[in-house]
């Protein structure tokens, strides 16, 4: 495949290589023209790039058709800066990431707040458009480059490898940002539904807010052990009424990374305390069923949380390097990007997948 | 009928007449011996009772069959003090109400905190059995007499007459306790869906509490008018897409006190500004469908209420008073309490029924 349409907002003098999608998993070789290289813009020559749940529902249209023609996916992106424009703050040759948002407005109610995710021009790594009048798709890390507004590209600690980074960037962020928005600490018993590329992160952000318990919850008791060494307290095997049953309204905050149609959302629900919170990450293609009534007898929230705001990140990154927080990588080629995504789709990685291109040899 | 069972913790030597339901909204007249009246309990001659959609749910089985035989409901109860133990806090004559619980232990951490309401040990007023040791049954207000623990009976301000007082004692705590638990002020928009019983009290508290704006929302445009002239500031009816598109994502708080199945649950939650809150009162009889990506893409919290603790309630009888709320009521006699609940059930009232004794002639 070649990019089939050119357009202004492209810089016609160079071609990034990337790994597209036009509406399923099985991605192939694509080029496309980035934007030019804006005044606070960096380029990036990415080393790695982590296959994230998102990117799955994205290429394989669950979450709809592909808006804009061909997708590179890949919004866990690290590399070198070998670019930059004259107002960015960064250096040639920082290793940095980039997320899963590239841009937002900076001056609206949510930005101001710390919530620029929710800004109403916030901006997609990949299958969506800039908002920032300069125009243009914009296309993610599953590529050997990607040209980023340096607000959003951030300096990666330098206790952190660069390939640990990747799944930081939205794993990370997205299991992080909630647990801190609501109240993860001393004196709270904190659970982890769904123990994979965010849950397993999720059990390691709780377990260093040194929150009194972190109860994993899982339907598969091959986690059980992981969990522990991940620095889980308690294990909740959800097929199990027992332990169903022992653990019930214990979970003053709940973060729920998984979340698949055959669960009875009702008894997630019964795990959550008095005046608990119950945080939605995952995004499932179906609405939920939920009971009045849980929400009602006890005055539970629940809340959806999306990533985390650019200063959030920042935040997220410095913990994760002081606190030792790591993800659990499978490193696999970017070359052979389909085989790996299929890994993530039907292997379940412990925990995440990682691609690495030539530039991180 | 009459009370086929007796035991220990019946007071033989007085008989409470009540209109009781064995599972459908044709109400009987019915008798049974209160609880012996104990050293921190009141006696109300009650002269005024509210009907409560909670009543309709219960006494047509709609929550499921009734637990304890015959049911008296009604708790939004007003009346006079006419016996009292020793160390009761209200005093023979006293113009007093009870609301929708009437026990908790106070001791938990629900309890301390204000949300006795919420506590394990909380005791309804009706259709339950009290927890505090003593046993017993419950039975509610549409009745002659009822015994109250004092801590759980309130002195209704000298502003606010024995009729308009009633429904403040569920109606008015449940629209009450979620705005001020939630922030509604000055700078905030707040939106009311469903204006009946709780909504057009919801209107009034949010306009009290100087919202910015205070937006009715309904199915019906007969309501449109009538929420102008209980406070509010904007009307949707959520059935003219215009009008939905024009209110979408504007309201920074929620309360909605009515949903029919019918209604699409996301359309509603597409009301909520990013951060927002919707706060669920009513307690429908199927789970709610909610879109996780509308939780997720503006972080919206999806929040239950439940009544209020008992210092909010006495907060919210003084605040009625200092500002003038009051509900618009429709009497009836308690002599024809089917007849009233069949009005509730049938009629929707302006905007609630409050049944008279002969106490209150």
């Amino acid at each position: 495949m070649t990019s089939s349409t050119t357009n202004t907002f492209e810089d016609q003098s160079v071609s990034f290589q990337g790994w597209a999608s036009t509406g399923t998993a099985n991605l192939k070789q694509w080029s496309y023209h980035p934007r030019p290289l804006g005044p606070e813009d960096v380029e990036i020559e990415i080393s790695h790039c982590g296959i994230c749940g998102s990117d799955i529902h994205t290429i394989t249209s669950g979450w709809g058709e592909l808006q804009h023609g061909p997708c590179i996916p890949g919004h866990e992106i690290v590399g070198k800066v070998v670019a930059k424009g004259a107002q960015s703050h960064h250096e040639i040759g920082d290793l940095v990431g980039a997320g899963a948002m590239v841009g937002a407005c900076g001056e609206c109610a949510q930005c101001k707040s710390g919530f620029d995710q929710l800004c109403a021009k916030m901006t997609l790594t990949y299958n969506s458009t800039y908002k920032d009048g300069r125009g243009g798709k914009t296309y993610g890390g599953y590529a050997d480059r990607v040209r980023v507004h340096s607000e959003y590209v951030f300096k990666i600690p330098s206790e952190i490898s660069a390939a640990e980074a990747a799944p930081l960037l939205c794993a990370g962020i997205t299991s992080y940002a909630p647990l801190k928005q609501h109240g993860a600490g001393p004196g709270k018993t904190v659970g982890v539904i769904g123990i994979g590329g965010l849950g397993h992160l999720g059990i390691q952000w709780a377990r260093a807010m040194n929150c009194d318990e972190v109860v994993a919850i899982s339907t598969s008791d091959s986690k059980r052990e992981e969990s522990k060494k991940l620095g889980a307290t308690k294990f909740v095997n959800v097929k199990n009424e027992e332990e169903l049953k022992a653990a019930s309204r214990s979970l003053d905050l709940v973060i729920c990374s998984s979340y698949d149609k055959s669960q009875d959302f009702g008894k997630l629900l019964d795990l959550v305390a008095p005046r608990g919170t119950f945080v939605m990450l995952a995004a499932p293609e179906v609405p939920l069923t939920v009971p009045a009534t849980a929400l009602l007898m006890r005055q539970i929230a629940l809340v959806g949380s999306l990533i985390g705001g650019k200063e959030s990140v920042k935040e997220m990154l410095q913990f994760a390097a002081d606190k030792n927080v790591r993800p659990w990588i499978v490193k696999m080629p970017m070359s052979d990007a389909s085989a790996a995504v299929k890994h993530m789709m039907e292997g379940r990685p412990r925990y995440r997948v990682v691609m690495e291109t030539k530039a991180a040899l």
